[in-house]
């Protein structure tokens, strides 16, 4: 369970809120991208990137050129977000119509992580989320190509999960309206694989 | 075609980014969800949401009581993200490894819009992104329920896409490397509707 702060706590419809660690972690793991948001001078900047997670971090890589990498090992302020959308909820109302969806969202500063043997065994992690198994089977990273890739962990410290779920919910006097009402499911989908 | 700014331009990897107006609303028009980003005391928040787009308008809701409508309405400096992942490139170096995506970014104020008419016109837009034919049966909005919502539009003025398509690009030596090279396509899917 993450500890709630400020600006984890929602205010708006709180039941939809979690600070649930694996709850969290579950969302994470099933999304295949982020977007990190970071302040240039004065103003909010978001990139879109992979993620993926080791226990209780959240890792993140980028060339050593990389804008958002450099600014990350800087030490920036970030807010990490991942949505999943589940569903369209179709309401009887106009009004009522909403979305199924869990997101997440960490604020805090990444660290570099510089050690060869721990960003080897990170990209390890990576390859493993994108394709299970296939580490073992690709040609593994040089030295060079480790030096050539920053590595930034941000640690599940503080931030929620949100989530809706379940049907509509229409005003009981729409009850009658003469139009199909429920959830149209959206899922993510792998297809045939298309050999190089 | 946008005019490119310095914070729309691309400096890794150029052949990856676009200012063209008709590629961004594509991208735009085929997500449910965006990221919006504003700067709160110093420090960067994120907040997942849905979007839709009429012409050259990017339009978002929420409640009176939102956070973020209030924050957007009162005119803050936002950057908006879509992300649609595409493909898993399965190199035959783990270095390789990459994702087929396309992505939006969006820079500026929004403003919001009050008229009941346009409001009403732009949420029959929301539902028929979300099921097309559908606003012409459902209950319309109230009086009561268009005011108690915010619409906000965010102008495609400032703003770029930026995608990656097609094989893993492997190194010379790694050609003759015995892994199964190529792309494993990943798409959102409609499900079975489920009725109330």
């Amino acid at each position: 369970m993450l500890t709630k702060t400020d600006r984890t706590t929602l205010r708006q419809r709180p039941h939809r809120g979690s600070h649930d660690f694996e709850a969290m972690a579950a969302i994470l793991d099933e999304a295949l991208a982020c977007t990190i948001s970071f302040v240039d001078e004065g103003r909010p900047v978001s990139i879109p990137t992979t993620h993926w997670r080791m226990g209780g971090q959240v890792l993140f890589h980028g060339g050593q050129g990389s804008r958002l990498a450099k600014v990350m090992a800087a030490g920036a302020e970030l807010c990490v977000t991942v949505t999943l959308v589940d569903g369209l909820v179709l309401a009887r109302s106009a009004f009522h119509h909403s979305m199924n969806y869990r997101s997440v969202i960490l604020f805090g500063q990444a660290v570099e992580v510089t050690d060869p043997v721990e960003k080897a065994a990170a990209f390890a992690a990576l390859i493993e989320k994108l394709s299970p198994g296939r580490y073992s089977q690709v040609r593994p990273p040089t030295d060079k190509e480790l030096a050539a890739t920053k590595l930034l962990a941000l640690s599940m410290t503080e931030g929620s999960a949100k989530m809706r779920s379940g049907p509509p919910v229409d005003d009981e006097a729409d009850l009658s309206w003469p139009v199909w009402a429920g959830v149209v499911p959206v899922r993510m989908i792998r297809g045939k694989p298309v050999a190089e």
